[in-house]
């Protein structure tokens, strides 16, 4: 089958990478568009170590597998727990010690004609969720992962800093549960997206931080929106790291202690409450579509990807 | 009156400092006993860049002041808020951002015969709490913040790393709200104290931490508890930071997103509950101390403070 593949130093389409084989445990799944999100790009530059197929956002079809998901339009979880351990046991599957990650740890991912996922992973996709809605699901649901982790007061105020992908997302979210939210960010085009929702959005260079926000969402991918976000969140506030540059530098612990503020890592989220979310339209995740290449052009959709300020690139399995 | 005075160079007892007035929101106390934290200690280092009477924990009689309260015995909460602006008005006097605090932000404090403190602070001590156990209060209170912050569920594993006055505090009031708490320590006579009172205690080379404790705080007042606290927590656990050392160091956000870990700034509690636990004799505080020192001795008390593994040395009044 052809794949995207990543060995560590090349990013090249693959015609012939070998194509997976379902099991007692694992579907077929035929994709049909996968997106590609930041992570994919940190991989390129060694995150996690990945060697192989890249990609774990999706929609496709199962073409192998169990009899009652055959044919049936499907997202995955792409955390691949063992199921048995204390962990998985307490329903923390998606930390599971030895998990992996499609795309990401030890799986291959989506950005193949086709992709194992674990039956159990399964989702099956309304009817009424276009592909091009359900291939948001999995970034859906790491915006909805704030919710589980926060328990935001109805009428809160909390500040989405970052107009990118995983801020508008998370903006949407939060304004759908009654919080009073003000997205902050560089692109006016990208601010439009809610504010045609009804969200409060300016550009940060017209934003003034006072310490009044009861959670702040710090999601811009750079490593001065941690200080930001420290200017915004008031004494005892929360404050919730979603850019994966988190990773990479460090934080005075100063203002946390002494304005008591809780830091709250957050990462992947499960995937009923997105699809939910996409099948009553409640949150727009089309206009968030830069642009969307046949899976052959897979290279050059993921050098698009990473310019500066784009939105989301899909890739098609036609 | 007599004072423990810190110019920002020399601590020295001043015998003829001013005495604080009484006005009508200001009730003048009588100092019986006070105690020495070690945020005092950071205070000769430059913390807060603090000029004057030290100390902010106390109990003593109300000398001046309005009537009702005059000759009551009493401890004081030490954040002096403006009680007027929108952070007060959601009950986070605390965090009034123009707030004084008692011996540590613009307002003298209690290594001295008299201390002003605004009335609406004081709260009348239990006749069956000695003043011993009495000037426990403030770093009492600050254990208690804990469980404003935590939703602890009944029966979590809690770590408390540290075996000095504040983590002895917090792993019994953990204990008392039916945690299951483990302290780590360097200490085995400082273990014992909280040993004697059901609790599993441990010397930190006895200890190999799995990632496994629904919360872990940080009580160690070293850099390194820190790399510790992050070892024992669980994913989506929560690592509550008590040490004041966390002021002055760096952290790496790596695993607080990779594992969701909640990271919880923690300082100020309010008395009531503090006083509650030591009326009903929950909280064993009286084995914490170390030396108690006549306020003229307050030098010599304060360096007896300052060396390693010494628990709480308190100032007497007579």
């Amino acid at each position: 089958m052809r794949a995207l593949h990543w060995d560590g130093q090349t990013l090249r389409l693959d015609p012939a990478y070998p194509t997976p084989q379902a099991t007692a445990e694992m579907a077929l799944v035929r994709v049909r568009l996968a997106g590609i999100c930041s992570t994919d790009l940190h991989l390129l530059r060694g995150y996690m170590g990945f060697r192989g197929v890249l990609g774990h956002e999706f929609v496709g079809e199962v073409c192998a597998g169990p009899a009652d998901w055959l044919g049936k339009r499907v997202v995955g979880e792409i955390n691949f727990a063992c199921g048995s351990c204390t962990v998985c046991h307490r329903g923390l599957e998606r930390h599971c010690p030895s998990r992996r990650v499609m795309g990401i740890v030890d799986a291959d991912g989506s950005f193949a004609e086709y992709v194992a996922v674990p039956v159990r992973n399964l989702h099956r996709v309304p009817e009424t969720v276009s592909d091009e809605e359900a291939v948001f699901t999995e970034p859906l649901a790491a915006a909805f992962a704030i919710l589980e982790q926060v328990h935001l007061q109805p009428d809160a105020a909390v500040v989405v800093l970052g107009d990118g992908k995983l801020g508008l997302l998370c903006a949407q979210v939060l304004h759908n549960v009654g919080a009073r939210v003000t997205v902050v960010g560089k692109h006016a085009e990208k601010l439009e997206i809610v504010r045609r929702r009804g969200l409060h959005a300016l550009l940060v260079s017209d934003w003034r931080p006072q310490p009044q926000a009861d959670a702040v969402v710090e999601a811009t991918g750079s490593a001065a929106g941690l200080t930001l976000a420290l200017a915004a969140v008031r004494p005892r506030g929360t404050l919730v790291l979603k850019s994966t540059v988190a990773q990479e530098h460090t934080l005075s612990l100063a203002p946390l202690v002494v304005h008591e503020v809780t830091l709250i890592g957050s990462r992947c989220g499960r995937f009923p409450p997105a699809l939910r979310a996409l099948a009553h339209k409640e949150v727009a995740v089309t206009p968030l579509i830069a642009a969307v290449y046949p899976l052959p052009a897979g290279v050059e959709a993921m050098h698009h990807a990473a310019r500066p300020g784009v939105l989301k690139v899909l890739l098609r399995n036609d």
